[in-house]
Order: C-alpha cells, then sequence, then structure tokens
C-alpha cells in the first residue's frame, strides 16, 4: 500500500522562493498525514503561466537553482514537483522533478505541448519523448503532465502502463471553465478503466491574471472509480491510499526511488466530492480570481463605481466577500438622468453588504464639460459623444480616487456589454480587473440569486428592474440590444462556437444576427484595451481570442 | 530565360475579395511587363496575420472558393499565390498555391511555422513536409513560405534544391523592424551561394494593427549578388530575368505547369535598392503603419491632442504626411501649468503643418474636478492624482470630439514613457493608435529632425526644450526620470535583451537599473490597456512582450 498526497496549492508567479516554502510546508503535512509520496502542480514552483518570464534566461537558472535547494530539505517522503528543466542546449521543458533522501532522482518532460485556446506552450518548451518508470517502496509509477492525459491520440497514458507503470500521477495546471469539471472526472476515469491502473490527479489552484486554476484534485481507482476528491476552488491535501502490486523483477532503465516510511497518518476519511452547480462554480471562480488578483499585486482595498445596477452590484456582492467589506469602497455617481429609485438602490446595497459608501454628483463636472463642449461641437445633435463623457467623468473621479488612496477599482461590465461595446472606453470600462467581464449578462442575474440565497443582499428592486445605462432620459438596454436571453446566445454561437453568420441566422433572425455580429467585430478595439478578468466560459476576450482589429471579413 | 515577377502587395486582412481583385490586377500588370511567373506573398489572399479569423471553418472555406475564383482567371502566365490550405481531417496549412492556366497545379505547404515573437503558426497550421518540385517552360523551380528559409537545421532550399529546382522562390510576410533588411539581404545571398541556385524573395507590403510589411523583396544570383530590388514600404512589382538551365530529363513527381509566351515586356531597368537609413526606414514604418490603420479600419480624418512638446509633433507630422494635413485636426488642451511658449508651440506647429487648430482650455473643468473631489481626498497632499486628473480630462475631450465626428484619436506617447509607466492610463493614453509607442525617447528626436530635413515643420523650440508633462508647477521628465539617453539603454536591455538585474548593472548604476525594472514590471497593468501601434524594434510592447501583470520574480 502506498499512501499520496496531492497538494493542491495555490503559488504566485514569479515568486521561486515564496512557492518553494509553500512546497516545503504542505510536504511536511503529506508527512504528517502519512503519505510516502507528495505531488505539486504542473509549474508549482514558478507559478503557471509564467509567459514571457521564461523567454529569460536568468529566471529559468533561478527556477532551477530553487529546485536544488528545495529537493535538499525533502526527506522520509518523495515529492513530485513541477518545475522548468534546461538542457545542455538550452532548450527548455515543462518538467516533473522527481525527488526523495534529498536528491533529484529523475524528471518527466512533458510530452504533449497545448498551443491553442489560452495556452502558448510551443511558444517556450521542446516537448519531451520518454516515458521514465520510478519506484517508491517497490511500487512502480508514472508521471505525466497536464496535456498528456487529455488526448488519445498521443495514448502517454498506454505508453507509460507499458512501460511498467502500476499507477499513474498527473501533475496540471487546467485553468477553470464551466463544466470543465466533469470533463475532468470522466478523463480521470476513463484514462485509469483503459490502462487498468489508478490515475491520480493533481490540479493547481489560485487566481493569475485571467485564468482561474480550480484545484478539485482525485484519483481513480484502477476500476476508474474516483476514490478521492480535492475542494473546488481552495488550497487542500488530498491523501489516497492505492493498493498496487510491488515490483517483482528489476526491469531496466527504472528510476528508483528507496522506501520511505511515513511515521504519522491515521486512516483517511474520505470526503465527499465537491458538488458545487454550474453558477455555484462560477460565482467560486470570481471571488478566487478576484481575491487574488487584488492580493497577489500588493493591494488592500477595492473601489467599485455603484451605479445602483445589477453588474456593479454583483462586483460588490463578489469583491465584499472575496476580501471583507471593510476593504471595498463603493461610489455612487450620479448625474441628472439617475432615477432616485437607483440612487437609492446603491445605497441601499452598499449597506446591505455593509462596505463604504461614498455619493459624488457629476453633475457639476458634466455641466462644465457642455459648456465648454458645445462650442466645439457645432450644431450637431446630442448623442452617445455626450453620454460618453458621463461615462468618462466617473472613470476619472474612480481612478483619482485609486490614485490618491491606492485603492484598486474593480470594473463591472459583463460580457454581453464587452461583446457587442455597449460600455465606454476609459469610462465604466476604467479599472485594474473586470470581475464580471466573462460572465454573460444573463449568468449575472443567476449568480445574483446565488448571492442572496441566504439573505437579501442585493436588492430585489435592483434584479427586478429593467437594465439601463442611465446616460440619457428613459434609456434601457433594449434600445439598443436585443433581449439579453437572445443576445447571449448568439454570442455563444459567434463568439464561443465561431460560427458563421449562416449558420446562426439558422437559429435567429438574420437581421438581428448581422446586426451583432457587427457590433462584436466593430468593438474588438474596445476589448483590446481593457482591463484583464476572469475567464469562466469555454472562450474569453483574453488569450483566447485573438481577432485582428483591422479586419475586413464579414460572415 | 524567364522572367519573375514579385509583386509585393498591400492586402487587408479578411478582405477576401477586395484581395483577389488586387492579385489579380497585379498578375495584368506582371503579364504586361512580359513576366512567365507572378509571385505573390505568403497568405496575400487572407491578409496576414488573419490570427483567429482561421479558427472558424468558414472563413477557411471562403478562402478555398476565392482562391478557385481567383485560379480561373489566370491564364497566359504562371502565379504563386499564399493562401490557407485544409486537408480532408480539417488540418490547415500556410500554404501557396502554384497557378497555370485557370488551373491550380500544384501546393506547397510550409514546413517551419514560427511560434515564437509576434508570430503563432503553430496554434493554426499544421507543418508540411514535402518539396514539391515545379517545372515553367521547362525551368525546375521551388517554392517556399518565410521562416523556412530562415533557419539552418531545416535546410529546406538545400532538401528543394536537391530534389531539382534550378531556382527557389520564397514568398513572405515578414513584419518589420530596424535593421531587419540587412539581415534578410544577407540570408537570401547566403541562400543563393549554398545552393548555388537563384532566390527570388517576395515580401509583403502594409499595416495591419502592430505589424508593418516593409516590402523591400529581392532576387539575389545563383553567386549570391542582389539583381533586383522592390521598393520598401510601398507596393512594388519588381522584374527579373532568370537565365536558368531548362530540364533535360522529365524527373518523377514534379509538376509540370506548360509554357507560358508573355506577349509583352521591355527589357528591364534595374533600378538602385532602396537605401534608406535606420531614422528613415522607421519614419516611414510609422507612415505605412498609421496610414493604413486609418483607411483600412474606415476612419477619414485623426485628432491629436498637441501638448507643445516634441511626441505630440512627431505624431502630428506623421499623421499630416500620412494622410494630408487637411485632414488632421490638432487640440491644444492648457491648463495654469502650462507655459506661454508650449501654447503657442502647439499653435506654430500646427500652421508650420496646415492642420487644422483648435484650443480648449481645461481650466474651468480641471477647477470643477478640484472642488468636486477635495473633500474626498481629506487632508492629503497634492500628488499624481492631481497630475493625472489633469491628463484624463484631456482624454475626455478628445473622445469626446472623437465621438461626435467619428475622427480617429492618435495617441502621442513613445517607447520610454510606455516602459516606466510615465503617462496616464485613460488620459494621454487614451485613443485608437499610439504612432510612436514603439519609438524610444532618443529616436523620437533623430525622426523630428528627419521631418524638418528639408524645413523646419516642428518649431525648433520644441526640440531644444527639456521635456515636461506640464502637470504641476516647473516639473520635468527629468525629476522622475534618468536621462533619456540613459534610460533608454536599460529599457533595451531589460525589454529587448531580457537581460537580468545583474546583467544591466554591469553597465549602470544598480538602483538607477533596479528602480528603471520596478517601473517596466509595476506598469505592465498599465500597458496592457494600451492602443496599438506599428512594432520598429526588435522586440515591442505587444504580441512579442507577453509578461503577466501578477508576476513577483525580481531579477
Amino acid at each position: 500500500m502506498l499512501r499520496i498526497a496531492l497538494a493542491q496549492i495555490n503559488p504566485i508567479v514569479g515568486d521561486l522562493d515564496g512557492n518553494a516554502r509553500k512546497i516545503l510546508d504542505f510536504v511536511q503535512e503529506a508527512k504528517a498525514g502519512g503519505a510516502h509520496l507528495a505531488a505539486f502542480p504542473e509549474l508549482v514552483l514558478t507559478g503557471y503561466p509564467p509567459e514571457d518570464l521564461l523567454l529569460k534566461d536568468h529566471f529559468v537558472r533561478a527556477n532551477l537553482k530553487a529546485l536544488n535547494n528545495l529537493a535538499k530539505k525533502i526527506s522520509g517522503i518523495a515529492a513530485i514537483v513541477g518545475f522548468v528543466d534546461r538542457d545542455s542546449g538550452g532548450k527548455i521543458y515543462n518538467a516533473a522533478a522527481v525527488i526523495s533522501e534529498k536528491k533529484i532522482r529523475g524528471i518527466y518532460r512533458k510530452q504533449d505541448l497545448p498551443n491553442y485556446g489560452v495556452f502558448d506552450e510551443k511558444r517556450y518548451f521542446t516537448a519531451g519523448d520518454k516515458n521514465p518508470v520510478f519506484v517508491l517502496n517497490g511500487v512502480a509509477f508514472a508521471v505525466n503532465i497536464c496535456e498528456d492525459i487529455w488526448r488519445d491520440e498521443t495514448a502517454i497514458c498506454k505508453k507509460q502502463v507499458r512501460a511498467g507503470a502500476k499507477f499513474l500521477i498527473n501533475i496540471s495546471s487546467s485553468p477553470f471553465e464551466a463544466g470543465k469539471i466533469d470533463d475532468r472526472i470522466h478523463l480521470v476515469r476513463r484514462r485509469a478503466k483503459e490502462t487498468k491502473a489508478p490515475v491520480c490527479y493533481v490540479n493547481l489552484v489560485g487566481g493569475q491574471d485571467e485564468l482561474v486554476f480550480d484545484g478539485a484534485s482525485m484519483a481513480a481507482s484502477a476500476k476508474g472509480v474516483i476514490i478521492a476528491s480535492g475542494r473546488q476552488f481552495a488550497e487542500d491535501i488530498v491523501l489516497v491510499d492505492l493498493d498496487v502490486a510491488i515490483v517483482k523483477k528489476k526491469r531496466a532503465g527504472t528510476i528508483h526511488l528507496g522506501n520511505v516510511k511515513p511515521s504519522g497518518g491515521d486512516n483517511i476519511i474520505v470526503r465527499e466530492a465537491c458538488a458545487l452547480s454550474m453558477v455555484e462554480q462560477i460565482h467560486h471562480a470570481l471571488l478566487l480570481a478576484t481575491r487574488d488578483y487584488i492580493r497577489k499585486n500588493g493591494f488592500k482595498k477595492v473601489l467599485i463605481g455603484l451605479s445602483g445596477g445589477i453588474d456593479s452590484a454583483v462586483v460588490a456582492a463578489v469583491a465584499a466577500e472575496a476580501i471583507g467589506r471593510e476593504n471595498v469602497i463603493g461610489v455612487s455617481m450620479p448625474s441628472r438622468f439617475n432615477a432616485e429609485v437607483t440612487k437609492s438602490d446603491a445605497r441601499k446595497l452598499a449597506e446591505n453588504l455593509g462596505i463604504v459608501f461614498k455619493e459624488i454628483s457629476i453633475e457639476p463636472i458634466f455641466e462644465t464639460y457642455l459648456n465648454v463642449m458645445t462650442p466645439h461641437f457645432k450644431d450637431r445633435l446630442q448623442d452617445c459623444a455626450e453620454e460618453n463623457i458621463q461615462a468618462r467623468i466617473r472613470g476619472n473621479i474612480l481612478m483619482a480616487l485609486s490614485n490618491k488612496f491606492n485603492w484598486l477599482v474593480l470594473t463591472t461590465g459583463n460580457k454581453s456589454e464587452m461583446a457587442v461595446g455597449y460600455c465606454t472606453l476609459y469610462g465604466d470600462m476604467s479599472g485594474g480587473f473586470a470581475v464580471i467581464k466573462d460572465v454573460p449578462k444573463t449568468i449575472v442575474y443567476k449568480i445574483a440569486k446565488d448571492i442572496n440565497r441566504d439573505k437579501e443582499l442585493i436588492p430585489q428592486s435592483v434584479i427586478d428592474r429593467v437594465p439601463s445605462a442611465e446616460l440619457r432620459e428613459n434609456q434601457t438596454d433594449q434600445d439598443s440590444l436585443p433581449p439579453y436571453d437572445l443576445l447571449d446566445d448568439i454570442i455563444e454561437r459567434y463568439v464561443g462556437g465561431h460560427e458563421s453568420l449562416q449558420e446562426i441566422s439558422r437559429k435567429h433572425d438574420p437581421q438581428t444576427v448581422k446586426r451583432v455580429r457587427h457590433l462584436i467585430d466593430a468593438n474588438e478595439y474596445k476589448r483590446r484595451q481593457s482591463p484583464p478578468g476572469p475567464k469562466v466560459t469555454s472562450r474569453a476576450f483574453g488569450k483566447d481570442w485573438r481577432l485582428p482589429i483591422t479586419n475586413q471579413y464579414r460572415d
């Protein structure tokens, strides 16, 4: 019997020393839990993804030095640690070090490098081509890394079992997206069944710019039954006992890690697998992403413009839950176009959440702008120019407070707006982190409901009111846009599915589809200047959406 | 003897029909010039780079359809056209179609896919592995694509000559950067000498978002002598006569294009190769990039905030030269902190350039902001918050005019500022296109000199004055920053060279290096929200700079 500890931890990109310390802490915890082997996620030492830090040779060298120092401190247990390997020619590899008794005993190099969606691994890494088998306490196993387990074509798990491995450990940094956890569970079970070998899967936790890693590590028995599960969206150490055959004959080329004898450890109490609903998962993803962006970038407090609408309400609630209500400042910035009820709703929301509340009217500034600009506008009719001035005054006020007090501004735009450009560049798009940037409006409502599950935090009137930007008299979103359920479906098909005008028009009115497609294309320049926000869908406006701004394709 | 036409044209990404029409126009021109064969650049049919348009299956299909229609219209000459090929399994290839007598006779698929710097080709394409040889009028040749010619390791040119090719044609979309043309000439000459075969090189022209393609097509004789050169930064058709041996024996596997008999064509007058200085090249790159961004995105006029400083002066001069002075509006937006001389210099610049000039004082708006914000700033001292308010008022005024009149705002920040964050997000960073974003301040001065070569367009006092943001009393850039020659060298080492703190400190004061490094890292979030601007150096803040915002690495 071997006891494996799946250590799903939350490193910080670039913080080599801090990450090494955290790894050591969890190694200690794994030993205390009686584990023979502790497995850490992909590139845990550097944080994931390190992006172009990998092009700095000194960074790669610093990571190797950190790994060597780390190895010297690990004994009485074996450990698998993700790091950046480098060969004598200077080529680098996404790799796993297998450590025991203070030494790096062997290295596995990732074979299948993802270079699609949010991934750019072929920009940096050379693919490995070896399947080393490691033997610990007489039990043979193999290690592979993230993508290595996903594709049938490469059949890496099969090769490793054929090479003698009796169980497999996959170390991952697999970003969250709604629904992906089911794919992962299915995958891990399938690989176990196919190879008739238990499969352990350990995944990173934490927010890193636009990605959120959700943990949810797991192990499947040789029959493909999930026998252990880690928490989703939190650090965790998952212990799992594997009853695997001991190697009888020594096989050439296997790497022997020796024997470890854990001193501690009780029987494992298997926890229920996490079973968050899709909306709860997105809600948790926003919390973790927001908390980590704030914390890892050294901010203490955040600032949010409260319009009295649903988007800023959800963002404020998420922020308060993520970093504590005492660290959240809400600012209402009414103009002549704001209804009394939205102003009072903004205040009520702040009261409900217990956050700091300020009200700063933009009227005197707006009036001055109109006086200054009107002569230059000649006799043109009022249009979006006057609307955007208001949004940009609000942006300027938020940024002024941010600059004065070092509060991070959280942006409140949702994915539906970001798609069709129903937002003002340098106005409501101003800020450091765009919490619900990848959340379609229809899902924003569902998250609001989840936030209010136990108690009415977001005033019901905010949820019930017809959405409006309140930038002119009697404006509603639906003056300019199709209803949100319809809009969100078109966006999902066009953005998520890369469907053509013709394909989408089979499901929706062709004129509407054409108009929405035009808006999405024409607003690429705005999105290019938007702050990052957490990816929660299969295709976010970020690294996995690289459309040209200058683009005359029209289908 | 074969006459080759190297048709360096300027397509628009996504404009399949328009690009096909332009190809046909140049095919006609090549025929009129007596060419047997016309070669067009890499992916000329789709424009380069099409980025994630390539993930749309309908886009790839539309490109195939456009190619087939195009082929039907080509006769009396052979043509090589870059397009996206697709196999029966749905894999796509960066490919060249070889067309004659209204048919696609053969296809070459790019073998070496660049996935570094600004390139993401492995995100989309599968690599080809074949070296077909084509025979036209009895002469055997091979085609390869851009990167295929660059790396010694892959030795594609050698393989093609070994397969029977008597000359080679490389079709490229090679983005400009200062100095690269010399590398290209060296490369083409070297491949010709190595293989003892003439090499023809045709390169794209035009601006596409942050890339500029500079043309400068060429041909080298079998001895490695450059025998023909195309213009740099402009469309052109370069005719070159190759005196190459006729195939005696038919070799298996060669693709026969038949014989063409050109009807027209005089003797070729070989032009002098372009010999622009480095600064002139950058100047021309900015002109082409700016003109194409404006034109290809459907704008007619541009708007520039004129501070009276060197950056906005250079941008205004470039804009006037690029699209005509009648299409450029300069706005001076003085505050209490602007010296009389900078205000009058802004006006004088506009007069010299002959552009429209407006002056809009920001004082009344700034004063209103201070009245509104002071109570919320409590008893904090004046700091960058008050400075940034001014920059953001100017941003709002420019954007209001932009929204009202559909003028594109050109941003005026240079690379030195962008690196260390000496610029205001949503303030002077507002705009659609950042003309000198990749031009270090020291080079901005040199471009100013180039602009003034024949006539003082930029007032000499603008060039001579100590740079200042004029956001507080008696401010100069050098209050906060090291001298620009020193700063630019540190930036070039840290950004361009990915050097470590330690390495740069061998050349510069370690404290200064540390401070600059900190500023560059800490301002990643600003750069992420900046408008695109043309890459002119070896590493621009754009696709070839993918550093995480959340990043604790400190060396």
